[in-house]
């Protein structure tokens, strides 16, 4: 069976999209390990299948390159936008996108016919620790002194659907983040473990971010992350809430704006290339 | 400008391929860097131009991820004979590749019209301290019990047109070849440093190899390196000369014939997908 595939990626963090409108795609999670594997397969993060929805434009499934199916992504919905416009299956620049987490509403940003970058509505930040999870006291942690491993914190913690873990650091670059992210990620304070935003500030506008993403280590870009990140800057008195806060991460920039509604993320999403492979029950044809 | 590639490879020493017999591709050092990239670009160990040769069948020429050019690889050149087989452009089962290491002779193993492996005449193994270069006395260094850091161990040493000292151990999975590859690696015997080869020996025609090469750390195959551990296993005593010695590696395995007169690997080639690019001044066009 011969698929056809686009591959693209949002600040350096790259799926493999399929068309899915017409037809599904055969056994998708044992897909996901197959083709995003670098050296045999396409290689990515993972694979997205682009389907029909009843109540939004289309609905983003997601498989992570262990086969995962994962909830939502805001770097890989960007792409998703990207691709419905320019493959002209959608003529609008607001659209609305199903997830398993559920109905997301996007902006596209239009240059020369094509979408050049995209908003996306990330929803609202929450605090209640509870919601977070983070076992501590109070109804906020905002800047709160914590013993992390061996070692004392400043800890900002917000949920954007899932757990982040905010620090602040004078500089971020010599940190030795392969044994500090997993300190912090298995810290018993966070029973669903954490990720962490190590964030240089640089103005009132900008922010520096590296991010130690729970199960995956230090990634290019986490865009749930560079939202926490521009929260609890906002909440340590760093940024303005409802201005537009610049977060540079390893594999690009995002914009995020935060206001008592929701929180906004503009950022790029770019097409590397389209393919063609040849698959067998879940694996790649060898005989070929 | 659109450019049309093919991701193929052989034990997951993996590149991207351009049929350059009509055409010139231009920028091939800028395109290797922005191309291997495996999160901005297409992904690979590099890209490979299949060209003209008025000497040869065609002529392979080869840039790494750094964008430097090189010499010969022994996965990709099996790959670049399936490609001109598959794609018709040669129709016979012996053929000829220019290389920058010299002409090379392929046979081509045919399975359902396409090509299923390869065996490449690897040329002649050389034992001289000088042409390793290694800068110890006597005529062949084989299991000659040598300090590498603060250590002892048994080496071999075997240029296969690259330097190679092999390590014979009883097991090979629980070494630290992150620590133990770079001592070999820098070790001051070797002025031009070395690639080497942990090797336990399974029976007298089977090797179990992990390679560290100098300049790109552990990789999941080399071909030279999978030759030179069948080479000093013969010098060793462990295996025959004249029989096939089957070295299994991380990404795979290849069948290695060890003669006075030469040395043949035989390895598999695979094609994973076709795909198409659009590309300026030697990157990827952004605005797609």
């Amino acid at each position: 069976m011969q698929l056809k595939f686009t591959k693209m990626h949002g600040c350096g963090n790259d799926y493999i999209y399929f068309n899915c409108l017409e037809e599904e795609l055969p056994n998708p999670e044992d897909l996901a390990i197959t083709l995003s594997d670098r050296h045999f397969g396409i290689g990515g993060d993972g694979i997205v299948l682009i389907c029909k929805s009843d109540i939004a434009d289309a609905k983003m499934r997601m498989f992570n390159m262990d086969g995962s199916e994962g909830k939502m992504c805001g770097n890989a919905i960007r792409c998703v936008g990207k691709y419905l416009y320019d493959h002209r299956i959608i003529h609008k620049e607001e659209i609305l996108i199903d997830t398993l987490s559920g109905v997301k509403k996007l902006r596209l940003y239009i240059k020369d016919n094509l979408v050049d970058s995209v908003q996306v509505d990330m929803g609202r930040a929450e605090f209640a620790p509870h919601k977070i999870p983070v076992t501590l006291d109070g109804d906020k942690i905002i800047n709160q002194e914590t013993m992390i491993g061996d070692q004392s914190y400043h800890i900002t913690c917000v949920s954007m659907g899932n757990p982040h873990c905010v620090v602040f650091m004078e500089d971020i670059e010599p940190i030795q983040i392969e044994e500090l992210g997993p300190i912090f990620e298995h810290a018993p304070i966070f029973p669903e473990r954490v990720n962490t935003e190590f964030i240089k500030v640089i103005n009132e506008n900008t922010l520096e971010m590296r991010v130690w993403e729970r199960g995956s280590g230090e990634t290019l870009a986490c865009g749930t992350g560079a939202c926490a990140a521009a929260v609890a800057a906002v909440e340590n008195g760093f940024c303005k809430k409802g201005e537009d806060i610049k977060v540079k991460l390893l594999g690009g920039e995002l914009i995020i704006n935060y206001t008592d509604e929701t929180v906004l993320m503009t950022g790029n999403a770019q097409k590397v290339f389209e393919g063609v492979i040849d698959i067998v029950d879940g694996g790649i044809k060898i005989a070929n």
